[in-house]
């Protein structure tokens, strides 16, 4: 609690002097004026959080928070839980789809174990285990809250670690089977609206199944009454260790100042977390793609984002986040690179 | 002509038999069935196109068609047409927008002199100049109909040399001040639609530049009548150049078997023109980002494309296709280095 605590009181809002330089050098870029759109958006935003007008994060990795889920007990999921540690295998050999794109555009990935059912042991995968799997939390809490605060303390760290490393820019990512079940809880418990409007199909369920599983996220919410103002209370009762650890990966970012980028559903219900326990977290973070599955529209409109990439994806891992590394990367290449009119000796219209 | 017929009647569909065993490999990946979405899309389509189960699109270039618009005497545009070659020069040195995106993305970039108000004699710049601009659409046809094939051949050419020098997939680029003018009244004309529809601000024009932009469009169509069964009358008619080769480039892309990336606006205007001259040269392309310029939408959907980045950018250059380079290397390497379910062991549900 003493991390989670000093994170929360410590993280700072972007530096707004420099955003207002920044926006001048893009506006004398020799191109017409915003015709950069959104990139030009992301580089004002990356100078404010990193406090220079040649914001670097060519440095970057996408931290995969793998946990299991009590929940699929009940049914929720298309897939047995030991494909969680077969998926996060996958990636600490490189053939899982979020470690194909990683390589792919020069990143690095590290996967932590919060609570997969088994522990895997397998170089790559770093044991931070709390919990063999959540609770199933139709049946009552998914977790105690010391628990949820250590996954939280866990991601902080991450990010610690990452930014000590000379990682200049994180991504999110997760694996789990039975967490859109879990996302899906905690999204409709932070806003009081029914699972039904949060809750998708997943990896892959039929009708009868996805009515299931809302009558299980209803149950879940019911029974363990989560409070709606207390974003730990919700995580630790109906959410999942990756959620929980996410959520601090967000808040280690914002608080050590560099970029964040949102994956799809899951990562955004967990960026929701951090911006519900801290607003000014938000200024750090950046939407990727807008997920295929249900919840992910409706979890980043209420945190008020627009995603840039729209691929029909809903593979989670982080994989949509790294494909924006580069769109992020660009957006700051933009701005350093790129010579403004007066550089280049074109009178400006 | 002689290379513009043999392209047109060699242009074969991309290999479907091809495309079924790539959509049997990407359904058999460790991720659920879809939920790459439409990165398997541009998997399957890249197998088709290249003939081969491991597409390799890694080198890859942006050719830049540089052209000005006689019909900049009508006050159509924000910028004085000089800043053409300045624009240019700026990509040849690696200053400009798509020029640094290039760099960042591992792509090369090449661009051609189709015809600037002055020769620009620069390293970089590639010299095959047609007419130093066409004539004023306002006033009569902007160039004669042997110059619009001329235009179209020299597209060609450049990726018949690009295939040849080892790059394996393109995108198409311009620069011209007034382009958008011809864009617009080549969409308006193609489409039999009003240039209201098709016309927007360009580089930055106020209201009463716009009116007066759609007004020197409609003077240009009424004025020379270009027949819209004829994509080869309503080019040179009323279009530009740049347009000209960039629809020579979808063409010779199609013919020799590459992807081929569409840009914004005024490359989607070409796109449209290609897919008229032979609509299977649609199989071979890929769109990029959603223009923010008001033809851009509508230039995509009459080709029944979807673009996948939406950045609300409106640069041109080629720089948002360059963007796309990557996510369809993603797309690849996705199909190539991700295992299969068998191959990981994992017993597919």
């Amino acid at each position: 609690m003493e991390l989670l605590k000093k994170v929360m009181e410590g993280i700072k809002p972007v530096d707004r002097e420099m955003m207002r330089e920044a926006r001048k050098r893009a506006d004398n870029l020799t191109k017409p004026p915003g015709s950069l759109g959104d990139l030009e958006e992301i580089a004002v935003r990356l100078c404010g959080i990193t406090g220079s007008i040649t914001p670097d994060v060519g440095k970057k990795t996408v931290l995969v928070m793998a946990a299991d889920n009590g929940v699929c007990n009940e049914g929720v999921a298309a897939y047995p839980q030991q494909v969680t540690a077969l998926m996060a295998m996958g990636m600490a050999e490189g053939t899982a789809g979020v470690a194909v794109f990683a390589r792919l555009v020069g990143a690095d990935l590290k996967v932590f174990d919060l609570g997969m059912k088994e522990p895997v042991g397998k170089i790559g995968i770093i044991n931070k285990r709390i919990r063999p799997g959540t609770a199933n939390m139709a049946q009552g809490p998914a977790m105690t809250k010391g628990e949820a605060v250590q996954a939280i303390e866990i991601g902080i760290q991450a990010v610690f670690d990452a930014v000590d490393s000379g990682y200049r820019m994180v991504a999110t990512g997760e694996v789990g089977i039975g967490n859109t079940t879990s996302a899906s809880a905690v999204l409709a418990a932070l806003e009081g609206i029914d699972p039904q409007e949060t809750t998708g199909r997943g990896a892959g369920l039929d009708d009868a199944g996805l009515l299931g599983k809302i009558e299980v996220i209803r149950k879940a919410i019911a029974g363990n009454k989560p409070d709606p103002a207390d974003v730990l209370d919700v995580i630790s009762k109906v959410g999942g260790l990756d959620i929980a650890g996410m959520t601090g990966i967000y808040l280690g970012a914002a608080y050590r100042r560099i970029p964040v980028v949102i994956d799809g559903f899951i990562s955004s219900v967990a960026a929701l977390s951090a911006a519900k326990l801290n607003p000014l977290s938000l200024e750090y973070m950046f939407p990727s793609h807008l997920s295929a599955e249900k919840g992910g529209g409706p979890a980043l409109d209420r945190l008020g984002l627009k995603p840039c990439l729209d691929l029909g994806m809903r593979l989670g891992e982080g994989s949509g986040a790294v494909l924006m590394f580069y769109i992020i990367e660009a957006a700051a290449a933009a701005l350093v690179q790129m010579k403004t009119f007066e550089e280049a000796g074109i009178k400006k219209v």
